[in-house]
């Protein structure tokens, strides 16, 4: 018999059908009730054991973590909030698992720290939570493809591998293929690059963007969906060494297509998957609550995970300047309290405190930051007429904080070369970035989206390592 | 005026309409006639300038390459085998294209060496051969994530840093943050890993299936997608040191199952990248006509690229067991007359030269091969009961080679760590792997696709270097 897959089953099976499903026991009560669950759903199956004419060494083996293939009929349940019983005529144990080796596990049927899970991150899929998790991380990430794809973009693998470090963006981890030990040596002592694996030092991305905008200088409309790596020392609920980026690159947008591509963008994600993991979300909604509720008033989220997806869907972003938020800020209560802990000057950064007063006390919702000083923004935004500010942009979450960067390119080769120079970024290295402004240059833009973090957007997570099945942190590599 | 794109532009508008496109000029004839592509689609639109009206001036910066804005009215197309001419009201000169530059890159509208090409691969996208290559590129890889999400998989983003090399697949490129000149040494004059960012040595991974498989034991269906590396000193036409591969993993499935899975994903890739892709398939597959016409005939395609996906979509796949296809091999021709260079008997590897025996000139169509001998087959493969040979498969493709290879796993505790230690396998190392087979072990299988040689296939493409954007091989990391 062929097995059925337990979401299957419960949308589209009907009372009296025969089925073989198969799967984990969750937990196994009276000798007789076993909730199965196969991960392909948050939802377990019912099924009933006649305890009385089943084997007492089978029935032993029926334990919490075991797998098992049960068969049988489905009948309407007797129990609420389920609408299957499967009165079980087969079983056939796949795999034990001894109770006494699960009590030192996370799979033992109780409430574990977010911590221990994450010790045992090679078990926590089989939790409620984490299924949950995952599985609204893959709708999430498929949303997106499913979005640019419906939109006419084409996926670009850019490299893992770089041979340039001249954007800057970030520390990076050295690839190499050297003998650690005993490297080669040139004539004057240094390591002799040349003999390593690509004749050069690599080191690992940091961003697709640069070699994103080549494309997209040829097919229009393009985008990255790709693990991306800082080498900081970051240990902060919102920080991964390792993390998956997404940069769409347009040809012939400005800083204004751009701003409305991430909204439409961001709505579709959080549209997406409130409509096809309407279970999962609500597992994760109704977690978030009973959570809450061990936290002080002041720390408690003001609204739940699904009206914050909502919220997002049904509300323009707020978009105003750098220059607007500066003023706004110095306007504002806790500015003239001496409450914000960094100066708000025209020229400084906005910090994270300032963010959050924006997003999360002043208009309550995700906001758009534009054209933001050209000091301290990378040397490939583009300088507005100013002359000093450039067209980038920042969208501000709240719970979250930035969760998307970008900006209109620097198209114009003179002004390229200009803050080349300026960055001290060598434009030589970049021959080939440069080289797009050459043939055919014209307006274009694009963003990065922190993936993990627009996951846990999605989930209502509120550390990154929660929502990244085997996160790279400093000191942390396991599995 | 919003901007239009070529592909909408051609699919659906009406004579009479006003459009704004933007793209580069293909080309520019008589003074009069534009070939504009946006990179939407490999169809230029053509535009008519009314020259005798227009500023010289203006006219001379339309040149192959440059970037142009052109406002006018769709009529019915003059020409042969296009439906629109764009009558021009309005140009606007985005980017210039020097001629003489131009003249220096691949950008000159002539036939350039796909080595050339590969050179200047920043510019390459511009072509019309590397236009229609990677979006069939794009589609191949939707193709992959839709079949997937639409059966019921979950995307799992397995790590690229790994701390573990117990796996032994392949030569790693190892990760660092360490002074590479003056590296922390131990008292015993080691260099001191414990000191590296992740407080051990680390790798890029080789491939996620061990990760895959702890996630398969839980959601149950899961595949992996995303960059592999292999620092192997490689110089051939199918390798590459960095490369995306493709890692289905389903608990429960059995060998057959794996490649009933196998066989229906590939034709799903096949008809899709033909149902969606129809204008660039032909174009590559029409090139790949006007190629093998300089040929020798011996060298020649027997099917076109069209054939061999259609090939893929209507036929079932040959299934043969090893010790099957060693005597079918040593009764053949070839063998008989000792054309072979490598010898044929059980329990050495089919080399090359057999495996396109078996496929291109035996049976004329996909191959695969399953339960190999246990010795050179890796250690999670699951033992057959003959306990010499392993639930291994691989797929064969004309003119490809190896395109898939996948097994059902050991699943069994005590098998599992015999043929760790058979293997010199630290299984201490693996802990988290061998855990899976304690805590409810099922039967499950599942195989590794190397996307860039599906690729190769979608495209009709010969070199793996013409498949990805910015290949990484021996000594070359360039862009």
């Amino acid at each position: 018999m062929r097995r059925s897959v337990i979401k299957d089953v419960l949308s589209t099976a009907k009372f009296g059908d025969k089925v073989l499903v198969k799967g984990w026991v969750k937990a196994f009560r009276q000798n007789r009730f076993i909730q199965l669950n196969d991960g392909s759903t948050i939802t377990s199956l019912q099924a009933v054991v006649d305890f009385e004419n089943t084997d007492e060494a089978l029935i032993k083996r029926i334990t919490t973590g075991a797998a098992v293939g049960l068969t049988g009929i489905l009948e309407e349940s007797q129990g609420k909030g389920q609408k299957f019983d499967l009165i079980v005529e087969l079983i056939e144990i796949l795999g034990d698992a001894d109770p006494e080796e699960v009590s030192k596990t996370i799979l033992q049927p109780k409430k574990h720290s977010l911590e221990l899970l994450r010790e045992q991150a090679h078990l926590r899929f089989r939790t409620n939570l984490f299924g949950a998790v995952f599985r609204v991380r893959h709708a999430t990430s498929f949303a997106i493809h499913k979005y640019f794809n419906d939109n006419g973009y084409y996926h670009i693998a850019t490299p893992i591998i770089t041979g340039s470090d001249a954007e800057g963006a970030g520390e990076m981890f050295r690839v190499s293929t050297l003998d650690a030990q005993n490297p080669p040596l040139t004539k004057d002592g240094k390591i002799d690059w040349s003999e390593d694996f690509f004749g050069k030092e690599t080191n690992l991305t940091v961003s697709g963007q640069l070699e994103a905008e080549l494309a997209a200088m040829a097919l229009g409309k393009v985008y990255t969906f790709g693990p991306t790596f800082r080498a900081e020392n970051s240990n902060t609920a919102r920080h991964l060494a390792e993390f998956w980026m997404v940069e769409p690159e347009v040809a012939f947008n400005d800083l204004t297509d751009n701003m409305d591509l991430a909204e439409d963008f961001l709505s579709y994600i959080c549209k997406y998957v409130l409509e096809n993991c309407a279970d999962d979300i609500q597992f994760l909604n109704d977690r978030e609550i009973e959570e809450d509720k061990a936290k002080p008033v002041a720390e408690r989220n003001e609204m739940n995970l699904i009206e914050r997806l909502n919220f997002v869907i049904n509300n323009d972003f707020e978009r105003l300047t750098y220059t607007q938020a500066i003023e706004l800020l110095q306007n504002s209560a806790p500015y003239k309290k001496k409450k914000f802990k960094y100066p708000v000057e025209w020229g400084t950064d906005l910090q994270s405190e300032h963010e959050r007063f924006l997003v999360e006390k002043h208009f309550k919702k995700p906001v758009i930051i534009s054209d933001y000083p050209a000091s301290f923004k990378a040397f490939y935004m583009r300088l507005n007429e100013d002359g000093k500010t450039v067209a980038a942009m920042d969208i501000l979450f709240p719970g979250i904080g930035e969760i998307i960067g970008g900006s209109q390119r620097e198209e114009r080769l003179d002004v390229l070369l200009e803050k080349c120079k300026a960055f001290h970024i060598p434009a030589d290295e970049l021959w080939w970035y440069i080289d797009t402004r050459r043939f055919g240059t014209a307006p274009h833009a694009g963003f990065g989206l922190g993936f993990e973090r627009m996951v846990m957007f999605t989930t209502g997570m509120a550390n990154i390592r929660d929502v990244i099945p085997f996160p790279r942190t400093p000191k942390k590599a396991e599995f």
